[in-house]
């Protein structure tokens, strides 16, 4: 019988936190980093290539997949994990982001939003209750409440008004979460802080959250738009009124160094398409920074990207060979570059933990923005 | 030590052959089918994926690899099977077919062709000895002499002027591979019969070229426009001449028919970029004949492509997530329905193999051809 959803603290150290989540389809260790897949696959990977990075759970977005190939038919195809051939956790955003993001004519109102698919025009409907049900039917450990997430900078009282419908909205799925009893089946639903760059309404959704009751709580509206500098604050006045005993995600963060920022300030959870998108432009994320492979430095350079990384990926192919295929845009180059950043994000919140275990996270973090700041290796 | 290139022939059933070539990178099981790896990557896949199908050789072209990212680059490099992270035998050609095809401004002359490259306009020149030093610079086990291959119809004066241009060039390249010690190295130079549709000129070519003698030898200038039944012919009328006991290679070629109507007639080496290219485009190659992913019966079907194939991805997911992943232009469809491809070629021809060995070649042909013709199965 799976186990129901459950969070334990396992190490702090300063602010950051280890910990692991249990959920239906299996263990959680945090701080993690979930590959995104947007449309039911993490772009250009295999799960098992995935799961061979040390991913322990996966993101995919309700927006996407309930235009196409829809909620309903993935469930009477098993659900998403068996359509995705994915056994592990996955957790599913609840659609607002992309709506506002990507969807046409779309009209929020209180009861719902409406608006025009970005694939053929079809009307969509997504309330509170609806979005709790797609991913119901998607099956996934981890559904995050509908919230409006607005771009920053935004005035004040645009930033209060998102916010305020985005609480109101919380409630409306945690009842209807409850209504379809997928809290006692042991599934999870995560409430989302918003109140964009303004700490006071941050608090004050923190809290409201907290007296409605998640099993987990995110931090949205960040990465928006705001500076690296707001992004910190607003998670330095936000992690420290969220309970110790539940994970906060930080969601579509971020950077290498975004992450190590956000650990400090007590974030258990990241999602971001960085790793994979920036690997099918050729980027590589490496303890020595980014690396741009389509370079000519590296067009003779028999080397491995990192001949110390943990993925087959970044010891086997040269950096001659990997330069070639960005040149020649072979599909090989996007999918090879993609494993290595998603396993390199996966090395680093493995060493995170370890780190806040050992109770050395600040000398890690340190240590690793200084191999950072030292960047590649001298040409050959 | 690695061992010097040999042929061995197992065992024969009517026209059919089934042997072993020895490489100084590994042995070949024949009929075989190559894998194309045009620009140094079989398209969407890597290498360990490649050889999971069960491929024992992949083919790369000169052509390409001499533009980008140059013979000499890649044998500083440590050389292609290096380059790639392939261990397993590699054969390539010379790069006549594709400049010929590719190549912009080309002009043909005895001592050479000179052609303006297609990536960037740089002039180039291959002349007979500059293939054969290029191949043996990318290290291939197996070399191909450098031919001109004219596509068909083509007016006899034509076929015959190049045909005797290609002889020319054979005992050109002949030479110029013993003098650069390849030979004794262990590694093969194959000549390639030519001759368009004229059964007279290709018994010439044969004879000809036997008389230089080749390590192996191909059959050029078909798959080239003209009818399946003239191909076959032209087979018929090659493969007797040919030694019994040197490899005979059919150069790009073909459908899974064509492999085993020219099985049937004698040949053991194929290679052809329709199982990748056709997995781009959303269609697998299955026992039961082609399936176009795309079309709206697969959408909601829960079956695996072929529950009996040796291939992990044709088992492991759904008709249905393989026609999302099409639908939705993910990678990872074009990749998975890659490797179903492959992976059903080596199947094919590994079936081949234990059907010549146990003497009952034609039944599995009509076995096979059956298979196709009853189409895929009816929808659920």
């Amino acid at each position: 019988m799976a186990e129901p959803f459950s969070f334990r603290l396992i190490a702090t150290d300063g602010g950051a936190r280890c910990g692991e989540i249990t959920t239906p389809h299996g263990k959680v260790a945090t701080p993690t980093f979930m590959p995104v897949g947007t449309q039911a696959s993490v772009k250009g990977l295999a799960p098992e290539a995935v799961r061979g990075t040390g991913a322990d759970i996966v993101l995919a977005n309700t927006y996407h997949l309930m235009l196409r190939p829809g909620a309903e038919r993935i469930a009477e195809l098993g659900g998403l994990h068996t359509f995705m051939n994915w056994v592990n956790p996955i957790l599913t955003d609840s659609g607002g982001f992309q709506v506002m993001s990507l969807a046409e004519l779309r009209k929020i109102e209180e009861r719902c939003v409406t608006f025009r698919s970005h694939l053929d025009g079809a009307m969509f409907e997504l309330s509170p209750e609806r979005a709790v049900e797609i991913q119901a039917l998607l099956g996934a450990d981890i559904a995050m409440q509908l919230d409006e997430c607005i771009k920053l900078p935004a005035a004040p009282s645009e930033i209060e008004r998102a916010m305020r419908l985005s609480l109101r909205w919380a409630e409306r799925s945690n009842r209807a979460f409850e209504e379809q009893s997928r809290a006692r089946d042991g599934y999870a639903l995560f409430g989302i802080v918003q109140g964009g760059d303004d700490p006071r309404l941050r608090l004050e959704s923190a809290r409201a959250l907290i007296d409605i009751g998640f099993q987990g709580y995110a931090i949205g509206g960040l990465a928006v738009g705001e500076s690296a500098e707001v992004m910190r604050r607003m998670i330095d006045e936000t992690a420290p009124a969220l309970p110790l005993d539940r994970p906060r995600y930080l969601m579509g963060v971020g950077t290498p160094e975004d992450i190590l920022e956000a650990v400090a300030r007590g974030i258990d959870m990241f999602d971001c398409v960085l790793p994979t998108r920036n690997g099918r432009h050729g980027v590589a994320f490496t303890r020595h920074g980014p690396i741009v492979l389509k370079n000519a430095r590296h067009a003779s350079d028999p080397r491995p990207l990192d001949e110390a990384s943990s993925c087959p990926a970044a010891r086997d192919y040269s950096r001659a060979y990997l330069h070639h295929l960005v040149k020649s845009g072979e599909l090989l180059g996007g999918s090879l570059l993609s494993v290595i950043n998603v396993a390199y994000y996966q090395e680093l919140t493995a060493r995170i933990r370890a780190a806040i275990v050992a109770g050395r996270f600040a000398e890690f973090q340190a240590e690793t923005k200084a191999g950072w700041a030292r960047g590649d290796l001298p040409p050959q």
